[in-house]
């Protein structure tokens, strides 16, 4: 029997919640067709926005498949047991992780969340042609052990990259090569310790918050603005770290000035804390040019990661991080050597592309495409929203004022196949400003999917 | 000026720290000679041992490099500021983690503490046109997103290698595929907690302790026997896992027998804990059948860890845990999407030397060449020790009864170009018992090394 809460506003919650369980302990099976909106509303005395809201979340999450004209079908689970329950307590409701790996996206024709490039964009027969190479070039020197902080060729060339295509002069000793950004904040969390909260920012990509807490850290939000993260909350905690975006937030878009970065960096040496600058898509600034890094403003106090997962393609699980010397020095003597968590074979191949000069071809064909993806986008929405947009990635904010609500807008866009989330769906603690906000993230569109 | 300690066992030991800070300062400068050592015993007023112990204990950690008939010469470091910090409070006085990476071996004629596979055993040329053709059968698809626990394919072939290498019956959904032990190590903490601590066994490989003191867990040591970890020991602390390898311990070479193993997972079963059992060169036992793993005793108490560093090589980053179902529901739930930390291209390589047999032609083609080494080097051992050897694994423990202590085994071996380590390197709290005996790990030698 499904438990309605009192509040009138939580029905269509506690009816997604049930459903869930019931598929989750498979009480529903795979394939299984749910009842008719209608049918179902009339059963238990609700209204059918009631019941579309929750049948909308489950889509979302997946574990429910709409089908046009035929209603929704109960998706396969993989059976794990003791699916229902709590995630982590930082994450508790409402996040429920997904059980299916890499298959949500088939579901929907347009993914506006998943940020992945459309795989005719990757220069795929450069990138086979340099791994042909490497295999040639390197033979059995491809066997040695990989020195922890990465291989030198490739430190050098990601330096040099950074050189030309951000001004950052980054001394390529300084530089650490780990498997993509989570690996990554897993490092920086070993390198600064669990004793003190780190700062996120709040909207933020969530898998930022959660990654810090599997590796034991805790962290505190910071809420973000127009002008980034809200330095007067910062000075209140006693953190040891701020996770930021400055050069295009994730999901607000804000681009953090001069102002705040400098204040950014009053804090870190007050308080003898760190700057996590987290610029995961700085390459597709699409008007303008790239701003100024805050590594290059203080390197002592900022942690500089990116990743080429973003640029490249997701199945490739390399980044890098700018340490300050204090940090590399700790990272060389504290972790065991060899240890390196990317094959020397796919470094070199990078080495080579970066090198080469293929990934900034790459790079800059890239964004002449989605400068045309995005102009059709922006025709896309004119009068239906207001659109929030600084140019500075791959993705913007819609807001919808005339919306109910945010289940709602993402329903209204499940129906028509399109898969987005909002911004509150990156908090980590409420912000009610920031309802009816849609976040479109534009990265794994073709151009084709909006004529 | 040198302040030696009162007691004048502990001389050599404040000689080679303050050789060793002048080194780290700059003091000294790379290709600077140092002092002879009779030169330098005359200055100081100490014996030509103890000088001759600090210089082999400074070689053995790669600050200075012996030649012969011309004395020792500082290496060049790579000029790091603050090396002479502290390291991890776990790994305190004596564990200097080395300023270098990869150059070490090339100092010593023969490297008996690395185990690295020589490079012509590697199957290059079948490794080549694997990948090759992966990358021709796979094309575009090998840019896909990689689930998070690994590609499906490499899991069924690990799986099915398992059961006929190993005779285990392993469910492939429970493996998950990850960048090398020690990135496993960190997933295991994620997934089990830092509240508890982890019990280690006492000598053991050090970098376990301290892949797990990064991740933020405690570690107690449990000391190891001739018939593995200690369990009265073990019941007396409030662990949440046992860290094992229960097919043939590094260093001791202890094979645990079944009582103990089934001791242990009585332990664990009563303390609702976990048995890491760490299965690191079972592949390579030289006599008899392999054993039995812990894992087909009691897969749900046992999370059951391998790479193939040892067997295919160490720039290799691929490693694979088998997790309790509780364990991999857990990791399903709480980490992020799309974190595989191996690429995906590398999975499929794998995947297709597993399958196609290649592996196991190859490990079976390197049992005997070690048959070859291990039959040559016991030939040499003869009559100069005690040899302690199972013939479980690489690696065996040569007793210098009739030597002074651990630092002259090893620098007497330094000075005929020989790298070694003793049991009481491996250490974790003091086992005044297993001195004297030194760890050959044969690994890494060819057969001409021994003629």
């Amino acid at each position: 029997m499904i438990d309605f809460d009192a509040n009138g506003k939580n029905k269509y919650y506690s009816l997604y919640k049930t459903l869930r369980e019931d598929i989750i302990s498979g009480k529903m099976r795979g394939g299984e067709r749910l009842p008719s909106k209608r049918a179902l509303a009339r059963m238990l005395g609700v209204s059918v926005t009631t019941v579309m809201l929750a049948y909308g979340q489950l889509a979302a999450e997946g574990y429910v498949c709409p089908r046009e004209r035929s209603g929704h079908f109960v998706e396969k689970l993989n059976g794990v047991p003791n699916l229902n329950k709590k995630s982590s307590p930082l994450y508790g409701v409402g996040k429920i992780p997904s059980v299916k790996s890499g298959e949500e996206t088939r579901r929907y024709s347009c993914d506006l969340v998943k940020g992945v490039l459309p795989a005719q964009l990757f220069p795929f027969s450069t990138w086979a042609r340099l791994m042909r190479r490497v295999l040639n070039d390197c033979g059995e020197h491809l066997l040695e052990r990989v020195p922890k902080d990465g291989d030198a060729q490739l430190k050098y060339a990601i330096s040099a990259y950074l050189f030309r295509s951000r001004g950052m002069e980054v001394d390529p000793r300084f530089i650490v090569v780990g498997a993509g950004a989570e690996y990554l904040y897993g490092v920086i969390v070993q390198l600064l310790g669990r004793d003190k909260p780190y700062a996120v920012e709040n909207p933020c990509y969530t898998k930022i918050p959660s990654v810090y807490a599997l590796n034991g850290a805790k962290c505190l939000p910071v809420a973000v603005g127009e002008k980034g993260m809200d330095l007067r909350s910062l000075g209140k905690l006693a953190a040891c770290a701020a996770h930021v975006s400055p050069s295009h937030q994730f999901p607000t878009g804000a681009v953090m000035p001069a102002s705040v970065r400098a204040g950014l960096i009053d804090w870190a040496n007050s308080v003898d804390g760190f700057i996590i600058e987290d610029d995961y898509d700085s390459e597709f600034r699409l008007e303008g040019k790239p701003l100024h890094s805050m590594q290059s403003l203080c390197p002592s106090r900022v942690v500089y990661v990116n990743t080429f997962s973003k640029s490249l393609a997701p199945s490739m699980r390399l980044g890098y991080a700018v340490l300050p010397p204090v940090l590399y020095d700790k990272f060389m003597r504290s972790f065991p050597d060899g240890a390196s968590s990317v094959s020397l074979f796919e470094q070199k191949t990078l080495a080579a592309m970066l090198d080469g000069g293929y990934f900034e071809r790459h790079v800059s064909r890239l964004k002449n495409y989605y400068r045309t993806v995005r102009g059709k986008l922006l025709d896309k929405l004119a009068g239906k929203c207001e659109v929030y947009d600084t140019g500075a990635g791959l993705h913007l904010v819609a807001r919808f004022p005339s919306e109910e609500c945010d289940e709602k807008i993402k329903l209204v866009a499940a129906e028509r196949g399109v898969r987005l989330k909002c911004l509150s769906d990156y908090l980590i603690s409420p912000r009610p400003e920031l309802d009816l906000c849609a976040v479109i993230n534009y990265s794994g569109l073709t151009s084709e999917q909006l004529d």
